[in-house]
């Protein structure tokens, strides 16, 4: 006897290379695992309760791998300057861009945040969302790092949604700091991070241009491996510091955006099972015509996620299938390479081994969509056809 | 004494050149008019209905003014092949493109197809929009044609929205005249054309490369005209054809898309109030990188309206707020050309004086928004702070 029991319903089980489609399915479950997957007709005994589908497409409940969910204020009014013909430099030297963001994000109070952050939050699990990874970095000392890390775990307390942290104070150099980055990164290095490690699941930083030297960040990393915290690293977004191959060294979890990385990089990740987490929304929002090179990626083998970057700056995007529609029309992602991105490979970008696919003995978390061929979630550009979610075994 | 009062608000009025914006405003209503529109505090008198928007934003009813959004099927299977490397040339062999459309749209009954597109109404409708064109043009013969203009005008007595249909016949050439473009449109001048005239309120062409010659296009026109039908035209999409010229020659309502348009077509539009109607979906869905020329809009003062040409194969969007972000990221239009893009623009697109703007004895079509500034509505992508319309003076 079953507890629950899914049926008339297609499956995308994300098993094998491929979507591992199951027409006809059905999904049983006891607890809060996936207890059986597979043909109904071959469904092996009842269960307590039955949810009949409709002719619903089932998916593993979506995995948004990448966020900044949890910042104060918004950049809508930086956004109408810039296209009323302000420069940037301008803006910069007002103390707009992501500074304006740390001013307002410190200047917020945990229930401020919360309620910033919450419809956001909203309204990717009415999208399918079941877990979601957070990130820190708009406080850039312990007070509010720390905050954002309590905000992000407060969300995950509210809804029914699993949430991962990372501590990101190695995103910008604040302006008690400026023109010391180096000191910056000391001090992150032996005073945010001791501090806020209880808070996080893992430790992410950023590798480029205008972020931190790849030998900061291989500081930070050392310091992360030694408090046993994972690592994670957005690289090389705007050029090419060597930060896929770095994350790769450190054994990271993912390296995120890889605009301008090495097909040398892609290899190492491969070989390290680091997963290439791929941000087509923030390129699309600056307008970044040089693409990461998805042939390498291919050819070397290394699994590619996908996923909103939500965040004020650069990306203010809050919808995880849109993200969808932009790898395929962007990246010329496949099908199979977008959903796969948002479900089995964002679950290894995350480190959770216990869910991604539809398959016995994992964590029961499923999107149910209204669809006609799993496609159309690519396909379609806006519009929502999530039609119910199922988190750890239950209706959610 | 009013009959209905919104207060507690902010207004975008669109009169004036920008947003007309007025801080704690109030808008009353008596029947299905604006009656007074201004500062809160200088609101004349009381209304038998009171209703407080919480500090939401009210807006002009969005009106999306070009759409195809009554078609059989969809082209979700041949995105999902071409994303898996299977050419064009490959696809068009096998019946696929705009050709399966038609196909699946001969195929469809009325109830079918009226089915179908509920729900990409509805999605539009749920962001704001009060007012919306359809156009028929996968049918390519007399009975699917009518047969599509008369589901649009369904949809329109189905919801509270005010449906424009336009009559698309000369869409692409149907197979049954494949090789014989000359015959096919003059069987629309004889033949379509006057079958559907009193289904249409305006009639469309589609003159480029692909589609139809200007000769043919201004015949279609000087029939419309003879008829006394307002036109419209898909033009220079693809190459430049001279369509805005052409347009602007017939005193078009509007010529739509304009990415390969030269100025002088520009100033010929202007010159007759014909508008521009921006449909960035369609670039960068078809990852078009011409756009069209904004500043020669701009120096020859032509108005630009902002649609989402919602269609199955160049541009499945079913969001018009998503444009609002695609204009003003891609094209950099500013905010409030945006914002008078889907709403005083697009009314004059379809020759509807009576709305598009928040003034005394227009029509009260409004949208209200969950937003700090209007500019959030071009900002943020994905997500709808749609809090609720209202549709000739009754809250919707
Ligand atoms: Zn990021
Ligand atoms: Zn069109």
């Amino acid at each position: 006897m079953f507890d629950r029991v899914w049926l008339n319903a297609s499956l995308a089980t994300m098993t094998g290379d491929g979507l591992g489609i199951v027409e006809d399915g059905a999904i049983a479950t006891r607890g809060e695992a996936i207890a059986w997957v597979g043909p109904r007709a071959a469904l092996p005994g009842p269960a307590a309760e039955t949810h009949d589908c409709g002719g619903a497409w089932i998916l593993p409940g979506l995995i948004d791998c990448h966020t900044h969910l949890v910042f104060g204020g918004d950049r809508a009014a930086e956004f109408e300057r810039r296209l009323g013909g302000v420069s940037y430099e301008q803006i910069s030297r007002e103390g707009g861009g992501i500074l304006s963001t740390v001013s307002d994000t410190r200047a917020a109070d945990e229930a401020a945040l919360f309620d910033a952050a919450l419809p956001r939050l909203d309204a990717l699990l009415a999208e399918g969302v079941t877990t979601i990874e957070i990130k820190s970095g708009y406080g850039l000392e312990v007070a509010t790092e720390a905050r954002m890390l309590r905000v992000a775990r407060a969300l995950g307390a509210a809804r029914e949604v699993t949430v991962r942290t990372s501590l990101l104070a190695a995103h910008a150099v604040p302006p008690e700091f400026a023109g010391r980055q180096g000191d910056y990164m000391r001090h992150v290095i032996e005073h945010i991070l001791p501090a806020t490690a209880d808070l996080a699941d893992a430790v992410d930083g950023f590798c480029d241009r205008i972020g931190f030297t790849a030998a900061e960040t291989d500081a930070l990393f050392q310091a992360a491996d030694a408090l046993g915290l994972r690592v994670k690293l957005h690289a090389d977004q705007l050029c090419d510091l060597g930060g896929a191959a770095l994350a790769a060294a450190h054994g990271a979890l993912s390296a995120d955006h890889l605009e301008h990385s090495n097909p040398g990089g892609f290899a190492a990740m491969a070989a390290a099972g680091t997963i290439a987490v791929l941000l087509p929304g923030a390129g699309y929002f600056i307008r970044e015509t040089h693409h990461p090179d998805i042939a390498a990626m291919r050819a070397t083998g290394v699994r590619m996620a996908l996923a909103s970057d939500i965040n004020p700056g650069s990306c203010p995007a809050r919808s995880l299938l849109l993200m969808l529609n932009l790898g395929c029309t962007l990246y010329r992602l496949t099908v199979a390479e977008a959903l796969r991105g948002v479900t089995c490979e964002a679950a290894a970008a995350l480190g959770l081994a216990d869910r991604g696919r539809l398959e016995a003995g994992l964590r029961c978390d499923l999107a149910l969509f209204r669809i006609n061929r799993p496609a159309e979630l690519c396909y379609w550009i806006g519009g929502n056809p999530n039609a119910g979610r199922v988190v750890a075994g239950r209706p959610a």
